[in-house]
């Protein structure tokens, strides 16, 4: 039934099959090193195993192979999010794609959300929240440095999904503009101190998620969370373990990533509410209140 | 700046921090068992710990907390996708949240896919994919069993994500009607015995995905994707480890989940595109072919 | 050649495959619940499923199964450090069979070794101490509360291994008796209370172990080990994953243990000794010193 | 009460403090790859950062520093297993101390344990055997390849444990000699093949390990061990995870070892005994006996 399926741009009718000039494509060789290019008609693009003619692709089936000049094979495919996101040009860490996965779950961050980021970085994050909010939906995203947020500007529009942020150069400090929000996260090594202005950005339960490398920052990100009227409070960490995908020979690789963050999820309550996980784990007794000047 | 926020429903203004008649509400209390309800004038919610009238939830702010008849404390939340998948009336084990966040990033599910699940199940990720490709792709969900997917679809109605889904009560074995599809998601026992339809429904280079939870399911469907003109091939899990979010005794859990299943990415290739997964492990030589029967 | 085997007790040559009276024997029924029990000629042994007499299990041969009056059938098996470990009598949370192990690996535990613990708990780890360093080494234990020391004196003898133990009812914070040591082992809630005593009563470059639950005492822990002339600090967790052993659905379990404790390895140096792990990683600089403090 | 340690060797009193001629030597400089040499006098240490005379550390007290004659710090340390296992010189892939730990604790191997190895590999695990089981236990270790053992026994020599091991050049698939043996621990390719003359060395009830890399190779395993007697059978992972030792920036460090092996656990029955863990497991039926065949 693939009339059911409707062509994007409905201008003029499109072959889902077939990749047309302006198409972002993955072309995926045999060094397992992708590249995301957008196909522009005269183009040339260089691989490290010679030249392939955008005109060579453009008009070809989605999962074919074609040939560089030097007669090396590459594979035409249709970008998935993690991929875009692991190709930002990186001035900064990114977030991985599980945690910005998780994300979008714990969140709700979907077609129309209204969702604040500081800061910017390299737009990882902000490239998969725009590719998301879409088309109601915007992102706000605050950096300090207007070279590194220049860089994420140049990230989301080679793919295309500028027109869904807002960019703005300021230190996160200073406030936020926007109120009434779904959802804010702070991707900044001092979450703490943008509590006050998350709060007030925030609509009433509104999501708030953090991620930090350290398990002193998730210290000081909780007591505060509990001081600034922030409630049902998670702090939980994701592993992603691939295996060799040989089925003759299946098992784990030999190295993995062991750390990427710890995640810390809130929700933003009215003063006065009084529900907090503190007060549910308050029971909780395996060391004393020695500790709590830690 | 607010007023940059559009109302979701353009024909009145509506405030974002008031709950209205209509809002699905998570209702959070002290016994951390959070229910989702959506609120409707005139009707009563029965919580463990006493009544709670709709109309004592409708008007009041997101993120402030009301009590029931007997005195107990709820708090009124906008439910996450992580909750809505959670909440789902069960015939069957879910697909959890974690697994659900990474696929929308590995398949780039998001406004505008269309996208395929087989079986439907209690329709946990066939309610995460709905609320994700809104408003113009579609999920087109198959299931062989009429009561089971019923079920579902009365969890998709709950939360108001039906009308985003096609749902179909057939064998899979008995082939799919669509084609041109970006993303096919096999939740069954065998997804090997469906990878034919699967090719034929996806457009070049989209996206498959399967989970499974034994080792033994991995290395069939292995086997088969190879076979079948899949390539790419991923196989991957993912640990959730969550934490007591106590500053003063910061500590893992004492249990956690162990195992979901394994998550195996691929991509439908063309006949004839030659780079698979396993062309590239080939060199790997830690046990030999006398295995290779198993 | 089994001649090249040599009786443990030379006084009369005991056949290997024979339980004798005096034995400690596993045994193992089908609830999987395993109970360590010594024969004794003319006792009985009361399982859930009927009566077991002592006679009727000495003289059999390891690796059998016999049946109580009720028909019931359990293995009669030699109990493994693990199984001694995991049967003690419980007073207090016990320190796991896997962390004791690598423990044994990081600080050369074994026969021969002088080594303090403190405190003596519910005797798990005692006894897996005790098991290692004989004949020569010995194992010197201090509790405070007389009352759990007593529990743990009654495990050790029931498993035949009190002989190796020197137990000590005393605040650990009132200093050791013993000087030279090869290792010290704090299994104390405060352990950085107990620095001092512990360099004293170690030799030079001897080991210390400490396993912590929350991360707080990590890092308290950690700050004291620096200023007691303590190096080559390490910090590590160990996870177990137990798996489905069945080969045609080969999968781990649904859930685990996530979290059993912090591991701090480090040695006792000579003051004016320079080399420090924390001076290896001072170039480390994902957060600041703003965080210090913590 | 230092009097109630008594010395390793009686002949002459040692003070357990000092370095001297014949000891084992823990060389640890500020790059962290230390070396473990026998202190001789007379003798040199080339170390990379300039010579070290034996006799400036013979006489010292352990955990002092000594220097290079380029002014390169180094701090005395008697070596751990752990450090001992990882400073084999290796011809193979050495079993990590983190199963070692394990394996003694679920297989009881201590002083006095009759132990067998097949194959000996590069002498890793038979030198963590040899520390444990002496004076009265003994050291097993089948090698099909005479090169290798040689590695092997020159690795134990090094360390002084070469007096508790039995070194045997053959091929395992022609038996082994000995009977009524404690523990048996396959290290091969293709433990399966070993199980019969595995069973008839052990005496009954006898504990049996093997660690092997893939999901393949745990399935033949189990499938075998059921047909070939042996029961209680057990199949884990450990994940070892370290983390950066700095108390103001607490974290784990960013990689990880994500896979050394499969331990699978099991015990000699005799013949008629019943109880086994794959009945225990029957009603598992999350898959179905399709995938039996697999």
């Amino acid at each position: 039934m693939p009339a059911s399926i409707q062509p994007e741009n409905a201008a003029a009718p499109r072959d889902r099959n077939i990749v047309y000039a302006g198409d972002l494509v993955l072309l995926s060789g045999a060094d397992r090193k992708p590249a995301i290019v957008r196909m522009q008609s005269g183009q040339e693009y260089q691989t490290h195993h010679g030249v392939l003619a955008h005109d060579s692709v453009i008009g070809r089936c989605w999962g074919e192979s074609v040939q560089t000049h030097l007669g090396f094979t590459y594979t035409i495919l249709p970008p998935s999010l993690d991929e875009m996101v692991r190709d930002v040009h990186r001035a900064t860490q990114i977030i991985y794609p599980k945690e910005i996965g998780y994300m979008l779950m714990k969140m709700n961050i979907g077609p129309g959300t209204h969702v604040l980021e500081a800061g910017t970085g390299s737009g990882g994050l902000t490239l998969a929240l725009a590719r998301m909010v879409q088309p109601d939906g915007r992102v706000y995203s605050y950096e300090a440095r207007a070279d590194i947020q220049a860089t994420a500007m140049r990230n989301l529009e080679r793919v295309g999904l500028d027109a869904y942020v807002t960019f703005k150069v300021r230190d996160a400090e200073d406030g936020f503009d926007e109120q009434g929000l779904d959802a804010v996260i702070l991707d900044v090594r001092e979450p703490w101190l943008l509590l006050q202005q998350t709060h007030t950005a925030l609509r009433g339960g509104g999501f708030f998620c953090s991620l930090v490398p350290t398990v002193n920052q998730v210290g000081v990100l909780l007591r505060n969370l509990e001081l600034r009227s922030f409630g049902f409070t998670e702090v939980e960490e994701l592993l992603l373990r691939p295996y060799k995908a040989v089925a003759a020979r299946l098992r784990p690789v030999d190295r993995m990533i062991a750390h990427t963050g710890y995640l810390i999820f809130a929700r933003a309550l009215l003063p006065g509410s009084s529900i907090s996980a503190s007060a549910v784990d308050g029971s909780d007794e395996d060391t004393d209140d020695v500790l709590g000047d830690l």
